[in-house]
């Protein structure tokens, strides 16, 4: 396994990378010195990949299983509070260590789980989805719902270590690998240009990667991350341009009822984010129709924005949590958008532009919603259907 | 009011210390620039004090009241989750400021719910038990129960600032200003010898205090206090002396129900801890009488602990949860013992001493349980009943 060190300002964790690697991965639990392992997984992770890895761990401590449903559901404060318990009652003290297997609600969960427990006890990732491997593990936040909105109650905790093995994404559905895909996407466009050439060429619209690729997208995925988190590990200033197209994107999403995947409708809030920044000028023409022509590398069509409906979107755009970064009047959007590749616009010094909802909802009813005059860079997409 | 700033490594937040002064604290609060006010308190404080705070707070900005249920009963997860709730139904958003208002249960549970939404916002303690106000305050743990434990859930969390009306304390019955003032003689003896003569002097058997006394007791505390976390913020090393009295004290505290309070069985729990200090060599005998005087002048009897078994008491001893820190047989008790004012017992340049759980029971059967043959201080002890 190759091993990338992530540096979060003073925080720092190792990322072990590899391919097929699980006795590897094993080796690398044996040596934390744990008293005993609470492996945490959901229903369909558990079911694939957490015997394989418990039955070699059993070798090394004594291993427990926790289960949390799969999806958002479980992703709450009464799920920390169940699994606190059933591992007090198993015998959990201060040298036990949870691994959070699975994709980003697990790893939210058990690590939020493993910040409160004794106020902190060791917590390693070991992410089987693409966006959990390339992203969701480079970051301190750990987070959970509440009724009223995502990720509201949470902290910040560093993991001990962080154990990635490629060979799990290959029963990931490609819906999940195109969605995965699509922030690796976004994080190159507002961070790194440079990866864009090995991510542009190495991209499938059929979202089926051999293993060597996968490793070096992952790693290129931690490495655009961590340039920006080396100076905001809390991702409160700098880290707000993750957020690339996640204005229109989340909106997209939550009006679609998750029918369309996290991933896709931020790769579709970028278009929108980059023919809003075309038409308020200083966004070249190039660097926009590079975002279609990476969606479409990718798989992912234009016209699953037609799902949802215009208004609903619209509504939800205009309550996006990003308001309270800068002051807004109610007409206004606060997006992030690009002024080039890796370079987002500045206003005041802080990423973030405030453009009137009127062109947001003429750009997204254009562009998004009725595409009726079918560009050069449309008719690109439309041919890789 | 006075400014004490304390300091832990590098977190630092001021404490203003008056009395009387409920205008000066709204005056603070308005300072902070708070979109709204979450003021959590329990059921007692809540109709003791939570009035007149609000009433003049709602001046600065819009207030909300939050009550938790008193005692250790609503100290849990799932109170922090209902509050939560029930605060972003209110409308809380980041710039919201969390007020505790009441003794230790309510700081921490603020405490924790401060941390953890929008993973944190502001937290302002205000005091209003004499343990809270000289010790709770001065630390960044925040925690609540496990049904297998208490303070199991929880995490490291800096208030924004700490406002302090010694006036609350007149509300509250002796047999509380006696269990604070234990914990206060408690940090006094451990840590810093050079504030008994001020605490010595002024103890009073009836617990009935005027407000500049309060005012020079509650500073000693907190001076006390920051000089040991001064270099421990996480309580985890040198922060262990605070656990002075509380091996022998937590277990008469759990064995006698809670009808013996906190601060009472840690007077009894020094009391075993001199007398053990004493037996295995090293405790001049001018300090271990100095722990009598201490307990007889604020007012605790030696005859409390007759009301638990000596049994329980040992089965609880065994179970300590100073055992996590060193390696002991299970004969064994790590304890932590003077070897003079001010001045902890080393082993391993570590503050525990392991003793001989036979000791412990003698000496708790002799001193404490059957004090027989009563000797010149049990006399005075006697004396001042």
């Amino acid at each position: 396994m190759r091993c990338m060190q992530l540096q979060f300002e003073e925080e720092t964790y190792p990322v072990w990378i590899g391919s097929d690697c699980l006795d590897d991965l094993v080796e690398h639990l044996r040596n934390i010195d744990a008293s005993t392992f609470h492996l945490i997984t959901d229903e369909t992770v558990g079911r694939l990949h957490a015997g394989p890895l418990s039955a070699r761990l059993a070798h090394v401590a004594s291993v427990h299983n926790w289960v949390i449903d799969d999806g958002e559901a479980g992703k709450s404060l009464a799920t920390v509070d169940r699994i606190a318990q059933a591992m007090m009652r198993a015998g959990a003290d201060r040298r036990s260590v949870v691994i959070a297997m699975g994709g980003g609600v697990v790893g939210n969960v058990a690590g939020l789980l493993a910040a409160l427990l004794f106020r902190g006890i060791r917590l390693v990732h070991v992410p089987t989805t693409l966006i959990a491997m390339a992203d969701s593990v480079a970051s301190l936040k750990q987070a959970v719902n509440l009724p009223q909105g995502k990720n509201l109650i949470g902290c910040f905790y560093t993991p001990t270590a962080v154990l990635i093995d490629v060979a799990f994404l290959e029963t990931l559905p490609a819906v999940q690998v195109r969605s995965g895909m699509c922030e690796i996407i976004k994080n190159a466009l507002i961070i790194s240009g440079d990866n864009l050439t090995l991510i542009q060429n190495r991209l499938r619209p059929d979202a089926q990667y051999d293993r060597s690729t996968l490793l070096a997208i992952v790693e290129a995925g931690l490495m655009a991350k961590q340039k920006v988190m080396v100076r905001d590990k809390r991702e409160r200033s700098d880290a707000i341009v993750f957020e690339y197209g996640h204005t229109v994107g989340h909106a997209i999403e939550l009006a679609s009822g998750g029918r369309i995947t996290h991933g896709e409708a931020v790769g579709l809030g970028m278009i929108a984010a980059a023919e809003i920044a075309f038409a308020t000028g200083g966004l070249p023409d190039s660097v926009r129709d590079l975002h279609y022509h990476l969606l479409q590398r990718n798989g992912v069509t234009l016209e699953r924005a037609s799902e949802v409906a215009l208004p609903a979107v619209m509504a939800l755009v205009q309550s996006d949590n990003k308001r309270g970064y800068v002051r807004a009047a109610p007409h206004q959007v606060p997006m992030i958008l690009l002024q080039d590749l890796g370079k987002p616009r500045l206003e005041n010094g802080w990423p973030l532009t405030l453009i009137d909802s009127s062109l947001v909802a003429e750009v997204l009813d254009k562009h998004l919603f009725n595409p009726a005059r079918p560009a050069a860079h449309e008719m690109a997409v439309a041919l890789c259907r």
